[in-house]
């Protein structure tokens, strides 16, 4: 018997290094999990492969997948649509490979919503951990300065109270160990596993 | 500020290995947390010492703690009480320190009304992910041992429900690295970092 796999869904504040995170986890050693390819409607630049860069398709077809609940999370960008095509995400969970999604934050509200059985990990800048000294600075800024700071402080927490997991990016090799770390452990999860123990039972 | 410590519960059906496990999880790297002393009415053994083998007391002692509800988890083996006091365990958690508690299963139900947000680990036999082959046997069985198996194992299974984590003790080093990741993660939730980083906005 097959055991479902996990979606797992890296997101965090812009700046924060998802990107380098995502790729330094797939060329890390002792992974396995398949990278979702998104879909866009922007042209395909030289190079570019379908299905593999990208999938290309025209605005009508991301229009029509929108509309029939088909897209797992997307936004328009400069007049573009990029989103995550529901359908591969499911079929690859239902052949037991885990699926890693790196996305932007109002994109893993949508998976929340859609998939809130995923594992969700936000990666938080390392002076996050340092809060006040990040926004009392050296003591000499203005109030309103200080202010600002305290508002998007402030956002990003709210933000990460969506999540499962908080990932401090000091390093990169120390951020990718944590994320390992979780995705092997929920896969011990009593609620994801047990299902499968009581399916073999009654199989009996 | 200092976070709250995790309270890790390791348990599972009696012969599969937690004092192993235990024992290796202490003697390995990296790990710091504490274990928890329990408190027994029965003599005092040539070489015990009290406070590192056990806390001794007396039945009148022990009972006006049950009573008390200062008594994480008790039972009665052969006339004596033996359990985990309560004090130790939340001054140590107060302190920004994970205790780990190694006990049996009855007492571990205790542990999860008293305190829902420890950390849960059912240590389960190699032969539970084999299930069919460990009930079936090679055919050769009669019904009545195949039913009594079906029986324990439709009861250990039960068991883990109340569990957050299933870790197979098939080899001990690794049953020890699977615990090990849990907890590096547990400690990574958003739901136990985050009141920390709301606490410091607050404070500012």
């Amino acid at each position: 018997m097959t055991e479902r796999g996990l979606l797992i869904v890296l997101s965090g504040p812009s700046g924060v290094g998802k990107g380098t995170v995502r790729k330094a986890i797939f060329d890390s050693e002792g992974n396995d999990f398949q990278y979702s390819i998104s879909m866009t409607t922007r042209n395909k630049r030289v190079g570019e492969v379908e299905g593999v860069d990208y999938y290309f398709r025209s605005r009508e077809e991301f229009e029509a997948l929108i509309e029939a609940g088909e897209m797992l999370e997307y936004a328009e960008y400069v007049g573009n649509y990029y989103g995550t095509p529901l359908s591969y995400v499911r079929k690859t969970l239902d052949e037991g490979k885990d699926v890693f999604l790196e996305i932007e934050v109002q994109g893993a509200k949508q998976v929340k919503e859609k998939m809130p059985d995923g594992v969700f990990i936000f990666l938080t800048p390392p002076d996050l951990s340092e809060l006040r000294s990040r926004i009392v600075g050296r003591g000499t800024d203005d109030l309103e300065v200080i202010d600002a700071r305290m508002k998007i402080a402030r956002e990003e927490i709210e933000m990460m109270a969506l999540y499962d997991y908080a990932v401090v990016n000091d390093q990169v090799p120390l951020a990718v160990e944590r994320i390992k770390k979780i995705i092997d452990t929920e896969h011990v999860r009593v609620d994801r596993v047990i299902g499968k123990y009581r399916k073999m039972l009654e199989e009996l």
